[in-house]
C-alpha cells in the first residue's frame, strides 16, 4: 500500500447471518437451487447488507473520465480527443452509458478526474480534474503520490455523496482512451500472468498493433523495475521508497475508481464491477484491502481471454458474457436487472408454507 | 407435419433491409461491434419487425400448464400435484414467474391446457383444459391427433389475443411435472443425439433416478418405433399413418407452446425461448416451419449438457447462463432487459454525426 494512503475501514462480511439467509432461500417455493446464480447473488447481497430483506435502492453510476500519457505511444487505435468528446456526449444523453442508466434507473454522475481538455464550463460534468492527463509511464511515473492520494479521495468522496442519497448499489464506468494499457500492466504485476497474455485488442487493435502495444508496455514494465532497483539500492528506509505500480501506471479515473470501490466496501454497498478495466481496478483494490472483494459482483466478461484469466485469478465468475467492449460501465449496468431479480426473489417470492405447496426438489 | 394440422403463414425474415440496419448500427457512437451480442440482437429484431426503430411494446408471457401420463413411471422427483398447486400459487403472485413479470412489465396469462385438477373456478387461470393430463406414452400415444390440433389452436389463439393488445414480444413458460421427459425424447428424435445424452437431472434426480428415467424413456421410444412399424406394414396410404412424435410424446402445454410460437412467427413477434423444455418445443416448431427460428431469441442455457447440445444442433447461442432450472419461463423473462437494451441502442443511442465525435474503432 502506498505509504501515506488514506485508510478505509473494510471488514469481511459477517457470516453469522448466513444460515438464516440460506434457510430463507431454500424455503422459497421452487426446487432447491433452481434459481442458480440468482441464489448465489441473493446470498452475497444479504451478507453485504446483513439482512434477509435486501435492497438495491437509489442505484448510482459513476462515469469517471481521464486521459493517459501512454496514449502518445500509439497503443490505442482511438485518438485521445475521443475522451473529451465522449464526456460531452454523455452530458447530452446519447452515449451507451446514458441509455442503460435510464433503462435501469441509475443516477449518473459524470466526473472529469483528469481529461486532457477544459471541461470546466460544461453543464453535467463534475469537475474533479487533477491534471490534463497522466504522464507517459514509458518514461516516468504516470502520477505523483500526492496525485494518487487525491484521486483516491475523489473516488471516496463521490461514494459518500451517493451514500448521502441512500444509495445501496454502485456501478462504476470509465472513459479514458488507452486505459487498457495500465489495466494490462496491473493484471500482469498483480497476478504474475505473463504480460503478453494480459494484452488484447483493446477497442480494435490489429495484430501488428497488439505487437506494438506489447513492446511499449513491456519496455514500460522493465523501466519500472529498473527504477525500483535504483531507488532500492539508494534507500535509507527499506521498502518505503518502492514505487507503487498503482501510481506509476494508473490513470486518474482508475485510481478514483479504486477509491470509490474501497469506500463503497466500507459502506457496505453492493459494487457492480464492469469489464476489463474496472476488473483491473477491482484487482488493485483487493491488493490494498482483500476484504473488498466480498462486496463486488463481477458483471460482465468480455471476449478477450485476458479478462477471463484475470477473473479466474480472483476466483470470480462474471454474470454476463455478451461480447461487450464499449467501456463506460455498460457491462455493469446490463447486469443490474439480473442482480435485481435476485433481490426480488428474496423479497417477493412466496415460501412453501404460504403457498400451500408440497415441497419439491 | 401431422396430416390435418392447422397451417401457418410463416415467412423467413426479409433480408432486403439488412444493409440499412447494419449501417445504422455501425454509425452509432461506439467502436464498431463494441456492443457485441446487443448488436446481433438489434439486427435480428429489426429484421423481424422490418424497421430501423424496433419496439418491444406490450410484452406478454404465457404460462402454460399441463400434466403428463409418464409421471406415473416415477421419472420425476416431484409429484404431479405440484403442477396444480403451483398454478394456483401463480394466481396469488408468489411464484418465480410472477416476480419477473412484474419486474419487466410483462402481462402474464396463466393457462390451464391440461392440468390434472379442476381449476375451472380459480380466478386468474384461463381455462383451456383439453384433458386432465396426457396418457402415459410408455404404453400409448400421449394424445390423439384431435387433441393435438386443439392444443395447437389454443396456443395460436392465445397469441392472437396478445397481438390484439399490440404485443410485440412474446415469452412462454410451462408448468408441468415430468415434462423434461417428452422434451428429451423430442430432442433425441429430432437431432439424432443418443437418448442418454438428452436426459439430465431434470429438477433434481440423482444418478439411479436418471438411470431409471433413461430406461423408461428408452422403452417408450422403442414402443413408439414398433407402433410405427406395425402401422406402416398395414398402411394403405403411405406415411399418413405414421405416428407423429409431437402427439405421441407431447404434453398439452408443450403443443400449445408450439402453436403459440408458430402464430407468433406468423405475426412477426419477437419470441423469447426459455430453457430446456421450451427449447425442445422450439425445436419441434422448427421441424414444422423452419423459418420460425428467425423469430426466436434463445434466452437461457442451463447447466445440463443436453440443453447446450440441443442449442448447438439448432445453431443457437443462448444469451444467459445463470444455472436456472425452475421453468415457468423464468429464463426467458430474465433475458428480457438484455433484449430491451439492444432495442434501446437502436432508438436512443446517438450517432457520430449528431454527437460530434471523431469516429473511432
Amino acid at each position: 500500500m502506498p505509504k501515506k494512503m488514506k485508510s478505509f475501514a473494510i471488514q469481511p462480511v459477517d457470516q453469522t447471518i448466513k444460515p438464516s439467509i440460506l434457510a430463507k432461500i431454500d424455503n422459497l417455493n421452487k426446487p432447491k437451487g433452481s434459481l442458480g446464480r440468482l441464489e448465489e447473488l441473493a446470498l452475497q447481497i444479504c451478507l453485504i447488507q446483513q439482512t434477509l430483506e435486501p435492497s438495491l435502492a437509489h442505484p448510482c453510476h459513476l462515469l469517471l473520465g481521464g486521459d493517459h500519457g501512454i496514449e502518445r505511444e500509439g497503443v490505442s487505435v482511438s485518438p485521445r480527443e475521443v475522451t473529451w468528446q465522449q464526456m460531452i456526449n454523455f452530458t447530452h444523453g446519447g452515449g451507451g452509458v446514458n441509455m442503460f442508466c435510464r433503462q435501469h434507473g441509475f443516477k449518473l454522475r459524470i466526473v472529469d478526474v483528469g481529461v486532457d481538455y477544459d471541461l470546466s464550463g460544461i453543464d453535467g460534468i463534475i469537475d474533479r480534474k487533477i491534471a490534463r492527463g497522466t504522464k507517459n509511464f514509458l518514461y516516468e511515473p504516470a502520477m505523483s503520490e500526492a496525485e494518487f492520494d487525491r484521486a483516491i479521495q475523489i473516488g471516496s468522496d463521490l461514494v459518500d455523496d451517493c451514500v448521502a442519497e441512500s444509495c445501496r448499489v454502485l456501478s462504476i464506468g470509465e472513459m479514458g482512451i488507452a486505459n487498457t494499457s495500465p489495466s494490462s500492466i496491473w493484471m500482469h504485476l498483480f497476478t504474475g500472468i505473463p504480460l503478453a497474455d494480459c494484452i488484447g485488442a483493446g477497442a480494435g487493435l490489429d495484430t501488428p498493433g497488439i505487437q506494438h502495444k506489447y513492446q511499449v508496455l513491456s519496455q514500460a514494465v522493465n523501466n519500472y523495475h529498473l527504477s525500483n532497483l535504483r531507488s532500492t539500492s539508494g534507500r535509507s528506509q527499506g521498502e518505503n521508497s518502492h514505487l507503487s505500480p498503482l501510481s506509476y501506471f494508473g490513470g486518474f479515473e482508475m485510481v478514483a475508481a479504486i477509491g470509490a470501490m474501497l469506500k463503497a466496501a466500507e459502506k457496505h454497498l453492493v459494487i457492480l464491477v464492469d469489464g476489463f478495466i474496472m476488473t483491473a481496478c477491482a484487482l488493485a483494490a483487493i491488493q490494498l484491502y482483500s476484504a473488498a472483494q466480498d462486496y463486488m459482483i463481477f458483471a460482465h466478461c468480455g471476449d478477450e481471454s485476458g479478462h477471463k484469466r484475470m477473473l479466474d485469478a480472483m476466483g470470480a465468475n462474471a454474470l454476463l458474457h455478451l461480447g461487450l467492449r464499449l467501456g463506460e460501465g455498460t457491462g455493469a449496468l446490463c447486469a443490474f436487472p439480473i442482480v435485481d431479480s435476485a433481490v426480488r426473489m428474496m423479497n417477493e417470492m412466496n415460501n412453501f408454507e404460504n403457498a400451500n405447496i408440497t415441497k419439491y426438489f
